[in-house]
Order: C-alpha cells, then structure tokens, then sequence
C-alpha cells in the first residue's frame, strides 16, 4: 500500500504559452486501481510512472488561456496528462478530448460520459450487438463500464443479470439501477445462482473480470452468445498472454463456441463525439444513474487512492481539486 | 544498444521432476526486437524482466524427461519461459504449446507455424476475409508475420502489395515470396508508389506498423475495405492509447470508414492446431515460403539481440543452443 512519501507535490511557474497552445485549470482528478501498477517497476501491463514525473491519471478541467484556434477561453477539456492541477499542452495533443457545453458536472467526463462510459457504450453496441429479450450479464457490474453496460441493457429490452461483490453494491446494482439481478460472487455458490438467474441461459456476457467468474459464466452460454472482453485483458498485454489464462483459453474451449471478441475502445475513436451525446442524454434524462465519491483537495490524492485499492469508496472516485 | 554485461549465465542445478512436470531440453530460441523493451525500466509497453531471472522469450525444444499424462519423452513443444537450456514446467502451464510430430525443423514453430505465423492467419481470414480479386497490402512485408499474409494472399487469389524497408528485403518479397509488387518505404514517395501499385484502391490492409505508412494507405482504402489491425498495437497499450496516435484515430477519420478492428491472436487459442496443421501442409508444399538466419550457441544470443536491433539479420532470427 503506497504512503504518502511515495509523493510529493512540486511547484513549477508557468511560462508563457507559444503558439497553439492552451493552459488547463484542471477541476477534477481521475483515481483508480490501475494507477497502483503504474508505481512498480515489472509488475504492471504498462510503463510505470518516471520518478520526477507527475503520476499518471487523467483530470477534467476548463481552458483558462489560448493561443490556439481549436480551444477557447472556457472551453471543458479532459486531459490524460497526469495528477496536475494546471496543464500546458499544445491544442493538437491527442491526450485532450474537448467536453462539449452541457450543464452536467465536469467530473462525469471521467466516469459515465468518459472513456469508461464509451467503452461501455461500444462495447455492447458494437461488440455484443444487444435484441430485446436477450440475457445479459454483465461482471464489475456497480463499476463505471459495468455500470453503464447494464443500464444500457435494460434501456433496449434485454433481462440484466450483474455480478458484484458486497451486500451493498449487489443492492445498489439491484435496486438503484434496477437490473434485474446481482449477485454477490462473494458468498455461496455463484455457479448455482447465475444457473438460477439465468434460466433461459446467457444470451450476452460482458467480459471485465476473467478467472473463476468466465468459469461460472461459460456453460451457460447460449448458442449465438456474444462476449465482448473488455476489461480482463487490461491485466494483460499481448506478450503476456502467452503464458496466462485469458478468457480466450476458457471460451474457445466451448462447443458451439460464443461470438467472443477482444476490443478497445479507440476502435470508434471517431465515434466518440456521437456517443457522449447520446450517454449525455440519457443521463438528463435519468436513464443513466451513476454514483460519485468525491474528496477535495488535491493533496488527498494519495488518500484517495488507498481507499480505491482497499474498496472503501463506491462508485467512480474523483478528487476535487 | 544492450552489451554482453547485461546478461550472464547462470547455472543451475535441475531437481527431480514432481508428479505432472516435464523436462524440456530447448533446442531453440526466438530473438525478437520486443526483447529490448523488456530490459528497461518504464520504456516499454510490457513488464520489464526481472533481474536475476530469465530473460523473457520464446524456445522450442524436446520433452526429455516425463512424469506427465500430457507429455511424453520425445515430444516436442514450445515454451513460453524465457532464455533457458533446459525448462521445468508442469505439464499444464499455459506458457506451454504442443508441437505436432512432423517433419518440420523445430525452429519453424517459432516462426511461420508458431504465433507470427498463427497471428498471419487468424488475422487475414477472420478480420479481413480475404475475396478473389482483393487487392491486399501489408506492412513489414519480409517479416514472420508478413510474409506469410502475403503469401497466403496469393494462395486466396489476391493481388499482393508489400511494403517493406530497402532493395534486398523489397527483392526478397517480390522475386522470393512472389508478392505482385513491394515498395521500399525508405525512397522516394510511398504515396505515389501506391497509387501506381492499387490502380484499383485497397480492399484489404494488414496493419503491422502505424504511423506514416497508415496514413500514407488511408486515402486509397476502398468503400468496404478491411483493416485487421495487429503489430501497431504492439508498441502501445489500452492506456497509452489514451495518449497517442493510433491508426484508429487515422482509419476513423475516413468517410466512408474502413472496417477496421483491432485484433489479438488468443481470440482463436483453440484453433491454434488446427491452424498450424493447415500452415505447416502449405509450407510442406513449398506454397508458403520462409527465411532464417540461425545462429549456432546459446551465448550468441546477445549478440543476435543486437543484430536484430540493427537490421542485420533477414528473416526469422533464432539461436541453435
């Protein structure tokens, strides 16, 4: 678990900005649990942090100055540039994506209208390819992609079975977002309760887990099941799928086998405008419910992070800054 | 450039083998430009190797020893567990693949019938679905990957394009491989060379490399053309891509889109023998055709690294131990 001396806050003076470049007041932080492997040399899927460099993380914020033709003074920017709260970058730097102006908060554009939420968003749409009446499991289902997955579901038609750990996120799954079911994979027998949820079989499994829960899931398969796998490979990369289980190994071995495919959400890249839109709407409309822990204060990052890595916050994490 | 001092050879004694482990006595082992990225601390897109522990890569070799219902002396397999002579394994591990009995030189495994040549295949008929007529083009044309899409272009009826970098890779893939055409991205001007080269537009492009050459290829793509999108990736992953310019945010831009998808090999582990069943008949019937450089002795494998990291080599690189 990393202490607090595992940062420290740096002060830098801004200089002045050069041609086509924007300064970001970054308003909220991104925290979550894949950040702890950016701090290991060897044992997370990607590159580490650089010591002296600003922690890997991505910041929602507004433009507080421009000499550039893309960005305006008060244009909503988020920023894959790390825990910073100013961010000088050139207008034409493919770590921003332009907010559009809605009146939703801007820490939503790092959860259920952020690349979470489009992974959500493609990955069922274009991946799993949903019909009414179709089953639906989805794992990590009180998480931000899990989350949108299921809402998403239950909006086109389909019977919406989630997989959750903890009597208190299956109960906000089940009676907040109004699937169908959650079950707790952390008590009894989960073999038996998807068998019993699932009576007419798994018509779709959204894949963010892997392991014991792709076990579970795989003989309830239904002919024709489709399975976008999303967020297990995100412990892996392709080197080192080599010599791991993937969900791959578990699924191929099925007969007939499901639709089962690997994506990433930069595959719709283009796509990402229309669909923040569309997810924007639904959330005005309240069809599309999501759950926040915000902290203030930038220094309580650290904090912040703790609590992700031990489960003590419930929903998407942010810290105010 | 890694020196001799980064590595030593450790020596080791071999303990008795335990119920379902085997003992592999590697014959050779695969040198791949990835290697590099595993010996540096926060550069690479994988887990660095860890000191005191083999180097990470790929050896084929002979079951020498057996206390497995899965192996038995004399069969052949390769193993995913880094520069060694010899591997002890249990009989289930992943970082295991069988080696059918035929009379290949075990060496190929690593190569056209081993994951390049698995990755070729699942990628070009299950991506792109390649149709008579198509004119198919691919980058990094002369390597383990490439080369056998274009290939198995040619045996599907396609109209072949390679890209590759200077005159004697260019001559090996057009007068060797029988590519119709390879164009040398290092002269003069890769976007006219393929406007003269796909008269016809492009109905299929193998996306090995990213960058220029994905741009260079974008305005000629054909409405309903496909884009299996493998080796790019390689260098990046989900995270970063966050960050940096993917050949998703250039294919994406296009109107109308080709279709493009990211892809990775595991999707289709259990065919994996049935593929290579089909890769090693077209290479028994001289249909697919294959270049090595082999170099004899274990302790030449930095040296090899080295050589590959500069070009030297053309073809598969593999050390004989």
């Amino acid at each position: 678990m990393p202490g607090d001396d595992c940062w420290e806050i740096s002060h830098e003076t801004i200089t002045t900005l050069e041609k086509n470049e924007i300064l970001i007041k970054a308003k909220y932080l991104s925290i979550d649990p894949y950040m702890r492997g950016r701090m290991n040399e060897g044992v997370s899927y990607a590159s580490p942090t650089q010591l002296g460099q600003p922690m890997t993380g991505e910041t929602a914020g507004i433009v507080i100055e421009s000499r550039s033709n893309i960005y305006k003074v008060g244009d909503k920017v988020c920023a894959h540039k790390g825990w910073q709260t100013h961010i000088k970058a050139k207008d034409t730097d493919l770590a921003l994506t332009k907010i559009p102006h809605e009146s939703h908060q801007l820490s939503l554009y790092l959860g259920t209208l952020g690349m979470p939420g489009r992974t959500a968003y493609f990955g069922l749409n274009r991946v799993a390819k949903p019909k009414k009446g179709d089953t639906l499991v989805v794992s990590a289902a009180s998480g931000a992609v899990g989350s949108v997955v299921g809402q998403l579901g239950k909006i086109y038609g389909c019977r919406v079975i989630g997989i959750a750990g903890g009597p208190d996120k299956c109960s906000y799954v089940k009676n907040t977002l109004n699937f169908d079911e959650c079950i707790d994979y952390k008590v009894g027998d989960l073999e038996n309760e998807l068998k019993n949820s699932c009576k007419d079989g798994i018509d779709i499994y959204f894949e963010n887990v892997g392991g014991a829960i792709t076990r579970a899931i795989a003989p309830l398969l239904n002919k024709g099941a489709r399975v976008p796998v999303c967020g297990f490979i995100s412990q892996y990369n392709k080197k080192d799928m080599l010599s791991a289980e993937t969900p791959f190994h578990v699924l191929g071995a099925l007969n007939p086998k499901p639709r089962h495919r690997f994506f990433v959400v930069h595959e719709w890249v283009d796509e990402f405008e229309d669909a923040t839109k569309k997810l924007s709407s639904m959330v005005l409309n309240k069809q599309i419910l999501y759950r926040e822990t915000i902290t203030k204060g930038f220094e309580n990052a650290p904090q912040a992070l703790r609590d992700v890595l031990t489960g003590k916050n419930f929903g998407k994490q942010v810290i105010e800054i």
